[in-house]
């Protein structure tokens, strides 16, 4: 390395070192190891202690079991190969394509133009007047077209609202814990403070108003220029869905303390208990009961095509809404999003489809809810199964599902583990991550991937792998693991 | 203003700074009246000169006249929704799709699995095995998959490797000047330093070495760290196409001074005149040479799906491929694109049929071929077409057409119209281009958007619009330009 130093422009002492010092374990050297198993096995390797990777690490749906659904993906083989349409009777009586298809994928034609054309900056006109429709059914308040912007996935969103707010080393987010690394990733990468606040695991990990405000105020009292505050709900890696109550109380704060809201909810439609609260509709009575006190109130919603039961991470498609901002930092968002061009296309149309689906009485209804429930359903059942197992392993401790596709357990290892991790340099969830994938194959995301109180321990595993087998797999893992360090 | 800076978290004097810096005009001022234009002539808007409207500012050919190239669309109907493949009588026999449009879906289904998962973070393997062999036939040196990067289009890759190499404010990069202003704004939102280096518009805008040479002597004379030198090759805004002399001297100086080389190639196939020569080709041949000497030059080259005879902008995708970069540098960029997850999978599959398309004998390589080369002729006649219209034009020099899908005019504007400029706050340039846009529908950006030397004046039109009456608009405004402010 110090010899590379001298015949190289860049090495790593030289690039830029927030990217060095970023982590994001979703995709660290565990999902390596686990793609590097994955590889052997797809070339006959019998030498492994199992047959397949279960990549639990991830919510890729439609890598595991998930199927597209149909209407959705008729309609994109349409926008993709225009001419298919001049052959209606061919699509109709012999492809089984339904009418709202043929008549969706002209309509989405008609608003885009091409695919293979970039769209308007913020996304297509038309489809973000779909998307303000859509809002407005769910919430029950007008939305705006003008204030959505089409992203790549939400990821894309978030990177784009941190961009404009990372003023200074000095400037701040909080930041729930355990989080999505994508927030601590990108506020490293644009040299910006995460300020945590912790959820409260002991009360289904929901968010703790007093644990809030006591981070904003240190981190105000350090002298950090606290400018918002993120929340994930339905929670990612918890899958806590908030209550009506815990939002309006993180809306009375930000209002307060004149935070912007960064609401993710890619998880929206993943609810198995209770019921969805949008932040948008709840800031809505808010500001419809005290207008004065809440109508600057700066919300960014983020919704997302990868999750829910439409899964489709692989298009990239999302969108955010932004509500209460001053003109003039939309203009720099505008500015921002129109250096990357525009947000993939065919993604935008899947958010236009996803937001605005067949309705009851047209022809694709029937297929599309029954595929739609049949995702959920199955989400939900095998939720439920990993629920159970993970209540019989020993020292394990997990919340009954909520919702988005995750679960979150604690794991309480004996000390010989801690000290066997210690000598490997590794976090004691990182240790058990390895072995449970070395033993199994099954890959899940250490607790430390997401950050969680000191000395407690946990990880986090989708339910979207098909069956139980895997289950069987890691309790087994379990039992042996635990009596081996006992 | 000042009443909003107190009621909100954000305000434009607090947000990021170096963002409200950042300048991107392809999409700027002109270019959102330009759609205001249109958004009012489709409602029926009678009161405006033109009755359509030229997006002559960026480089959408699938906006303007360009048809997609029917292998490409057929075969993503299919990966879109794959249960049409188990019709393949109706494919062949009723819809002309041809068995290897099948075969190609299949192979792309069965390397991505769905294009509604997410891929491996740098791209699909297959996918990139695929690019490797392409870059081989291309250049006749070998080419490794795991150095190749998928991307969402090209942009997304600068931006990815910009980042990588912005340190600190301190950070400088060679840019050549007239540039795409993807790379100032690039480099304006990353804190680092631009260091302009001007392209010879005496030389058909090549590079100049001595130019480079003494931006770089001036740059480092300053305190500036400079990383890396862009060359865009095919040139944006410029349309130059590098002889293999001109590249070579590049790495020359790459190589002495310890240079990243990032070599935008996205125009590679769009060249009229002359030959497109690889940086990869000519760093293989010159290390082939002289193995001690350039064995450790650090190259990107990148490449991208919405340029070319493909055209296919709105599906994001392209790739880059790293040669010479040190391995912990490389595991940064794996890092930090692994946050964006993957690129977008469709556009992952354009890529693959971009550098692997129907070869001769195969059923779809007639058409495709015919495809091909009619966009081609297409380009270049119209390219011509321009460049007549501008040779006629008083005070208007340009280049003959060499490559990509602009051309770049000088135009020297009588003293009344920098007056009239001033008085409106614009540059000369930016005048003559709102002028032109108000009178003829015709969008194109001025030269102040990508650079040029002082006291120079110019705008970049690209030549894909269908037709030549909107050329025609052109020259009868300019002539009523010229004779108002003589």
């Amino acid at each position: 390395m110090s010899s590379t130093t001298r015949l190289r422009s860049l090495n790593i002492n030289n690039v830029n070192p927030h990217i060095v010092e970023a982590k994001y374990a979703v995709r660290g050297e565990l999902a390596v190891r686990s793609e590097e198993y994955r590889a052997r096995l797809d070339k006959g390797d019998k030498s492994l202690p199992f047959d397949q990777v279960i990549s639990a690490n991830i919510g890729n749906p439609q890598q595991l079991d998930q199927k597209p659904i149909t209407f959705f993906r008729q309609v994109l083989s349409l926008v993709e190969y225009p001419p298919l349409l001049e052959k209606e009777d061919v699509l109709l009586n012999q492809l089984g394509y339904k009418p709202d298809v043929i008549e969706r994928a002209r309509w989405l034609l008609e608003t885009v133009g091409s695919v293979g054309a970039y769209s308007a900056s913020a996304g297509a006109p038309g489809i973000k007047e779909s998307i303000a429709k859509f809002i407005e059914r769910r919430d029950g308040f007008p939305a705006d077209a003008k204030d959505i912007y089409l992203s790549a996935g939400a990821s894309s969103g978030v990177n784009t609202l941190l961009h404009i707010m990372a003023a200074s080393p000095n400037t701040g987010v909080l930041v729930p814990i355990p989080q999505y690394p994508l927030y601590t990733a990108s506020l490293a990468v644009l040299d910006a403070k995460c300020v945590p606040y912790y959820l409260d695991e002991s009360k289904g990990w929901g968010t703790d108003l007093e644990a809030i405000k006591a981070a904003y105020k240190q981190a105000v009292s350090e002298g950090t220029d606290v400018r918002a505050i993120v929340i994930i709900n339905p929670g990612n890696p918890t899958g806590a869905s908030l209550s009506a109550d815990d939002v309006k109380a993180v809306i009375e704060f930000a209002a307060q303390e004149k935070l912007v809201l960064m609401a993710d909810e890619v998880y929206q439609t993943n609810v198995f208990k209770g019921k969805f609260h949008s932040f948008k509709r709840i800031l809505r009575e808010m500001q419809k009961a005290d207008s004065e006190k809440y109508k600057n109130v700066e919300l960014a919603s983020l919704h997302s095509i990868s999750k829910g039961m439409v899964g489709e991470c692989g298009h990239r498609g999302g969108y955010f809404e932004l509500c209460g901002f001053d003109p003039e930092v939309v203009e720099q968002i505008y500015k921002f999003v129109s250096i990357s061009l525009c947000a993939p296309v065919v993604g935008q149309c899947l958010v236009e489809m996803m937001v605005n689906p067949p309705q009851e009485g047209s022809p694709s209804y029937e297929l599309y809810k029954q595929e739609y429930d049949g995702i959920f359903a199955g989400l939900q059942k095998r939720a439920t199964a990993l629920y159970e197992a993970f209540k019989q392993m020993e020292g394990v401790e997990c919340d009954e599902p909520q919702g988005s596709m995750y679960l979150f357990p604690t794991i309480n290892l004996p000390p010989k583990v801690i000290e066997a991790a210690k000598k490997e340099g590794r976090s004691p969830d990182e240790f058990y991550a390895f072995r449970l994938l070395d033993a199994t194959g099954v890959c899940v995301v250490a607790g430390s991937g997401f950050g969680q109180k000191e000395n407690t321990l946990h990880f986090r595993t989708t339910f979207l792998a098909p069956g139980t087998e895997w289950v069987g797999r890691i309790t087994k893992f379990h039992k042996e693991f635990m009596n081996e360090f006992r």
